[in-house]
């Protein structure tokens, strides 16, 4: 059983605050402020949820240095960064599972393909020919992993994932259930009305420390390749198109789509439900706010907004206050036409 | 062979009209208004499909009490809701596959699971330990199921569904193909330019008579868990993000986003393709039309439309309607200029 | 080791140009304008790449009749289509895999299931009772076809797809990985706020050269089927519900929804990320933009653009380009009013 002061031992720069018996306190999970967890920690990094610290029934409080006061008699933990003790602390109590070298049943793998030492493999997996997979990995149940895949250590293939041919992915990676990596790119000649299908024959091409969700599809290059930066970290139900270049530390949320050769720049941070045009460039830093569409490359690195507007976040909330305008545009027109009658201006819409 | 009359005599109001011969008018299968299917019934619960009702080869019509003189001399049972007495004949004419307790050819199943009677497992399925599953339950091929997952009787896992650890489940459930439930929340803390996964340690818990469609993502809570309400029927290619709460009786059409830690209270409608943002709550009985977004707590329950800008439904049809003027705001600021400059008004804009 | 020369008699009607040496300069890939490839072609078919081109350490450059000058000294072979010589070229370089009648293993074959010679049968494969699969086909690792489906020649179904109970497909199909097809129709009726489920007894019926992505779903139809017409191509991440009617060589792109009973007809193109209402009609040859919504019938073939607005293409852009004149709509409300006060007219809105 963990105790208030066994966290604080935890977590080298941190400080007890508002009691005096922080080895009685019991801490075994985390909660919400709203959850009613005996022995457990909630965290605030926000003021404006204070009060309902105050009244939650977590036995301790984590937040950061000089909040203490905050919160009256609660005892409290103090840190620089809530977010990050957070993960540590929650890597204490739920730590993650580490691979064994088990192998499931009814697997098939070629036996050009080379497994790591210490890699498990799930049921229902096949590994084609000349495959290579790094040590510790998990290739979970149901994937399939065509010829000549190469996978770093300490990866994870979610379950029913699909890689195809000759896709590279570094270390440390994880993709979750049903996705797809390696699909046909999706380009046709429109040629006397047939559509005729030009070859696919480049590949995806993974950085280290990358994170794709579940039914996420990323589609391999027509003639060079589909590339994603290390650390890039990519949400659920995303599709990316062939020729897409993904920089470094790029954030793509759920449910977006990135239409072929697009260009995301390190550092972007793509919300949920966004659509990229082809062929465009998001400088680096880019943001686009959710549900946005972006159809040109912008001029500069900023926060965009709306439907290839052109407008940055700020000017699309100028935008939503002028909405209400629109709805009257009819009465404003007859308006003009009223005033340029009573002027003798004559009429040139 | 089903009659006419049968039919009447199945569906305990019902009334037939227009025929004195019922017992003679053979009917094996329910057709559409333009198909030419012989010994067919149709169906009409708009008056405005009277005419192609006439022009319809099928044996006989099925419509609310009262419209029986709509259709001349066609054959006629009238009840009073006709979308619940097709359920009931499509019911007759298809009846629903019942679950045996046969078991498929390459099973995975751990030791301390435990599989209700009646219950049919599918071929290439795994089930790990300590899940727990109804009876009367179909988990079809290529399913597989994580540890400490729950399953309420009667429920139907699609083919090559996912279902991480700890997922619960009610009574009645189905999912269709390729879904993944329980995969991880989309966290990460960016901290001098690294994002940091927050560890995701929640699950998803599901109640009774809910319904996931085909290439879904539904992922668990970071802290606690992501919520789906009795009743609620959610479609095709939805991404539901971690600690959404969706309350009862709610539908989520397809190809919708909902972010994280939103609530979409009881009765909700959400239609296909709509972007729901993190953290607002959509009031009880809200319904958001095809194609929306929208980013902010709306003040009441009513139907909104376009992105973001609380407009209802209603609103945005007048904006609709001036949307052709907006494509000349620049002749109407000209205009403006003209005017003030006749009247010697000082720019200002 | 092919050469320019051989390139030549490979392709009946090209020329080449800027080289006495053709039998001498090796070719064995096709390279992207800024891929530095020993022994490869490049090609051009917009002028504006003519100095990308000349900078490119390609050994050719495949071009059109007549633009061999813009190249200065570097070896060209000239053609009548670049793309369709560029698909013949990807195809002699690449060839396509071509199936074998190989078996793999762990694989659950009805007894009254039909397969085709020549076909190939992946590994953990189920093919449920009366399914006929044509000839010369590849079902590929994971697939779960189910009872009654029939599949045309040389058709291709990828990677853990599942076709459900009667789904009908023609000749020389392609899905990619992780896709639905024949999953259930989305329909409930709403009757004293409970949702009440509609069999959907339909399936979906699918022409001759049809392709689907990876992670698509296509829902079988209601009563009659869902339609998918002969040349049709579906893009990944697709969501096509019940009913819909998809005529001939029609183009689908990525992300897009299709809402129930669309009717797209014969050579439209649906780009990216696109949202289509239900019941709606899209005429022969309509084209939408990237990322459009549109909820009613257009009047006529024409491209179309933003959120159900009516707008063509050519008139999105006109709003586009007034969409800072929005941002100020406040203040030309406002100097409407003092125009009117100044000439005595009585406030009306």
């Amino acid at each position: 059983m963990t105790t208030l002061l066994d966290l604080s031992n935890f977590l080298p720069d941190s400080k007890i605050h508002n009691t005096n018996e922080a080895e009685k306190i019991k801490i075994d999970s985390v909660a919400t402020l709203y959850q009613n967890k005996p022995n457990s920690i909630t965290y605030v990094s926000e003021k404006s949820y204070q009060n309902d610290a105050k009244k939650s029934s977590a036995s301790a409080i984590l937040t950061l240095h000089g909040w203490e006061s905050l919160f009256e008699n609660k005892p409290v933990i103090t840190v620089a960064h809530v977010d990050l003790a957070l993960i540590e602390i929650l890597n204490l109590f739920f730590p993650p599972k580490t691979p064994t070298n088990n192998r499931g049943q009814y697997i098939v793998i070629h036996p050009s393909a080379i497994i790591g030492e210490n890699t498990e493999i799930g049921n229902f997996v096949s590994i084609a020919e000349n495959t290579k997979i790094g040590k510790n990995c998990k290739i979970s149940d149901g994937a399939k992993i065509a010829s000549n895949v190469t996978i770093g250590d300490n990866s994870i293939i979610g379950p029913n994932c699909v890689l195809y041919d000759n896709v590279k992915i570094g270390k440390n990676f994880i993709s979750f259930a049903n996705s797809t990596i390696g699909g046909e790119g999706f380009r046709y000649i429109d040629h006397k009305t047939i559509l005729f299908r030009v070859p696919q024959v480049g590949t995806v091409v993974i950085g280290d420390d990358v994170r794709i969700g579940s039914n996420t599809s990323i589609d391999r290059g027509g003639i060079d390749d589909t590339l994603i930066g290390d650390g890039t970290k990519i949400d659920n139900d995303v599709q990316i198109a062939h020729n897409v270049k993904i920089g470094k530390h790029v954030i793509v949320a759920g449910a977006t789509a990135i239409a072929g050769s697009a260009v995301i720049e390190d550092y972007c941070k793509i919300s949920g439900a966004c659509a990229v045009g082809d062929h465009i460039t998001l400088p680096s830093g880019t943001m686009l706010a959710g549900g946005s569409g972006i159809r040109n490359t912008p001029p500069k690195k900023d926060i965009y907004a709306g439907w290839d507007w052109n407008l940055t976040f700020m000017e699309f909330q100028k935008f939503r206050a002028n909405v209400k305008h629109i709805l009257n545009l009819n009465k404003i027109v007859k308006k003009i036409k009223d005033i340029e009658e009573k002027l003798g201006i004559k009429e040139q819409i």
